[in-house]
């Protein structure tokens, strides 16, 4: 196990980010020379069969497994919640919390029935983020905290993590962190969120662009953008994801505001999310914007914008399933079936 | 439970399915009552919120639940391989049907993964149908016998059922039928199955459109032509289907060759398999063309095309979860969390 490194400063995580290990190609080998060994047609179990090499690569072990599977929602309040940018008021993230904590929310029972252990960190939701429209939403220090607060969520020991969020008004910072990390225009990368049209979503566009234009000259790198557009939760989610990639645990990514959290490590270092699958892609518009730009193809498409790491733990039964067919399988030769095409 | 009813003929079978029950709108209300109670943005949960009113619907109760899963995968030999329509020989369908009972196939892992009740009917595999090219597969009382017995494995109590198959040349039987089924050119509906390519792939080809146009003017309706150009496993899958909607069992059908079998039954009476859900689309090409046609979107899309009921089984797990979401929710009143968008 990799001794886990403090971050105080956004020197440290840039340091950490730019170090982060490769993937184990022994373990890959040995899953791609077991592959085509297996009962049935070469490609047959498709995607399931990139899955089971993805996750040798990243576990740093072949064959793969996952067995213990975690689960981490990180929740946090957002400034930028005074222009009125989503239908809920904010005091909505707190009651969610209570919810999660209370087991009714709709990721307790995805933890349920896929039997993951299901964590939820509130972090400082008595205390927003700055608005983001007319500074940057956290200091480098508050930055910090919040990223290492998700780096020590990961402590523990689990074969695939599962990553969520929730924050009234996480999907505007998801907008403007996604928007000013690719370029492009406002609306492209804005959605209704928790459900708002009309005048008040014209006006979140025009948040994300004013936002994007006041950071743009100022923002250092990507990760200096998720400082500044990002919220608590996001930054806690980058600092998991990379905590996870130290401790050779594959990463499952949920919808929009994961996505783009965990985006500022790609754009930083390219390469950096290679150990993160992205569970579903979400009805929130700029999602499918954004997975295109980091060349991530999601596991299921269901329509749900829902957040809270539902499409993680959803598509993480998918990656259990790919992981039993790979160790579990016989081969040809132990089940005496005819390998070879007689033609 | 409705007592189940014997088929000896295809006419017995033809009043069958004319007589399937409709589903239970009051369990539909309920569920759609309930939805919008449920601590979430309205609609969020995408499609899992369609799978619990569409379960709801078919097990007759609500809330809907899923503990006990299904699996029957039905295997068959087929005459119409003396043509050399596949990449293995036909020896594979035994040898696969002993790997099944030993525990080494793709199915066994994913039923073990999903904790489901794996059950594997091999059906006279020593005895394979006649070539459909020149004659029908089946005469109306082997057909009828098939049937009968996909009837019976539904016996016994299930939350839900998954169908797949086994036949080395049943994506040939599954091009044939579907073709026969729907029109078009034989090309559209003829695919790789295990793996055929050049010559191989062309003759295939050419043995689906000789047989549709051979049974064209004396098959009588939809079911027929299953009879005429399926094989026992795909008459065993459609009275699997049969059987469970009389049962209340909701179904997940698999890939091309569940499908083909199936889409017999909404030919013959329209509406007949509003009971089945499809649990992904397959690789095989003409399953996506299956699917328009049948109006059906697959809740998966991973690239795979094994057939054994690979694709429904995992898709179960996320019927599974729209189940638990929608019974194991806190309400907006209960969890004490703002319904009301402010605007």
């Amino acid at each position: 196990m990799v001794v886990q490194r403090s971050v105080r400063t956004l020197g440290d995580i840039r340091r950490l980010i730019r170090g982060l290990p490769g993937p184990d190609s022994s373990a890959v080998e040995r899953a791609l020379e077991r592959e085509p060994q297996l009962t049935k047609p070469p490609g047959a179990l498709g995607r399931l069969e990139d899955v089971s090499a993805w996750l040798a690569a990243w576990q740093g072990r072949h064959p793969p497994s996952v067995e213990r599977i975690g689960v981490r929602v990180f929740a946090g309040s957002h400034g930028v919640v005074v222009h009125g940018v989503s239908a809920y008021p904010p005091e909505v993230t707190a009651q969610m919390v209570a919810n999660f904590e209370a087991g009714g929310a709709a990721i307790n029972q995805l933890s349920n029935s896929t039997g993951a252990e299901l964590r939820v960190e509130a972090i400082e939701i008595g205390r927003p983020t700055r608005d983001f429209a007319v500074g940057p939403a956290m200091n480098e220090e508050e930055f910090a905290e919040a990223f290492a607060i998700g780096m020590d969520s990961v402590a523990g020991s689990m074969d695939l993590l599962c990553l969520g969020e929730m924050g009234i008004g996480n999907t505007t910072s998801a907008a403007a962190v996604s928007h000013g990390l690719f370029g492009g225009e406002a609306r492209d990368w804005t959605g209704a969120g928790t459900g708002i049209d009309g005048e008040a979503f014209i006006h979140k566009i025009s948040i994300v662009s004013k936002a994007v234009r006041f950071h743009k000259d100022t923002a250092a790198d990507g990760l200096d953008i998720l400082r500044r557009m990002g919220g608590r939760e996001l930054a806690a989610i980058a600092g998991a994801v990379a905590a996870a990639r130290l401790r050779r645990i594959p990463v499952v990514l949920d919808g929009y505001v994961s996505t783009a959290a965990a985006a500022a490590i790609e754009v930083f270092n390219p390469g950096g999310l290679d150990h993160c699958e992205v569970g579903h892609v979400s009805a929130e518009v700029g999602h499918r914007r954004l997975l295109q730009r980091l060349n991530k193809r999601p596991l299921l498409d269901l329509g749900m914008r829902l957040g809270e790491g539902t499409g993680a733990v959803l598509a993480s039964t998918i990656i259990r399933a790919a992981a039993a067919c790979h160790a579990g399988m016989a081969t040809f030769a132990q089940a005496g079936v005819s390998d070879k095409p007689k033609g």
